[in-house]
């Protein structure tokens, strides 16, 4: 089944939407961060790590636009390692993003995001938006697994 | 904003749908990986890397049976890091899982799982389901970064 993945239906448009989403919005985020907020609507959900490391949410394009011009994106980089999507729930598409950050000193961390673009009028807008930035990484290793490699 | 990483309303919610489903599937999938088929419909899409390394789909709970039957998963184990979900598009819940897949000799892989839920007569069932294990951690460091920590 693995012939699948190169299936041209399906998951081939769903997979075009999410690379052409992902390339716009760190484009966007690191040139324009003003206008990343348009990617979303007031119904949208954005979660992010807290100060104190919980995930904190939060709603509605003026408070997702508050808190990304909070942030000073213009100084690090997001470098995409894998983008994959499928079609989802009535015309939507779920994506899921991992790559590595590159801040000052060319420090790189490791984040996954996961994302709903929710259909409307002209294409699509971002209705769930989820982020994981990788903290403790010392458990890592880089020998093959033996069995399973994923559920 | 922060604090309505605790608000009681709709999150809150989705985020017990999100856990629920989680220690559930991994429960099952270790304990008795011939039912995993169950939380899946014949509309599902369950990607997984193929032994190329390159994303696969498989669809129909018959074929994501077959896949999940050829798996040893009795011989490894998740230790769940983190479990976020969000209220989805029309009536879905959206979120994503990170951890680690433990196998033979201890070792620890890490992976990064997103799921759509979509709503059912009885609960829900799932829709999307994207897994990425990492394979190149090399890159990762666990010195702080200076600035932005997430997009």
């Amino acid at each position: 089944m693995a012939t699948q993945a190169s299936n041209p239906t399906g998951p081939h448009l769903a997979q075009m939407v999410g690379n052409a989403f992902v390339e716009q919005y760190y484009h966007i985020l690191h040139t324009s961060p003003d206008l990343v907020y348009r990617f979303y609507q007031d119904s949208s959900v954005r979660s992010r790590p807290g100060p104190d490391g919980k995930m904190a949410f939060v709603k509605t394009m003026d408070d997702i636009n508050v808190v990304i011009l909070s942030m000073d994106y213009k100084e690090c980089k997001a470098e995409i390692k894998t983008i994959d999507a499928q079609d989802s729930y009535k015309g939507g598409v779920v994506g899921q993003v991992t790559g590595w950050l590159i801040v000052k000193d060319n420090v790189k961390r490791m984040f996954t995001q996961s994302f709903f673009l929710a259909p409307q009028d002209k294409g699509y807008f971002v209705l769930n938006d989820i982020f994981f930035r990788y903290v403790d990484e010392s458990l890592f290793v880089a020998e093959p697994s033996h069995i399973p490699e994923h559920p």
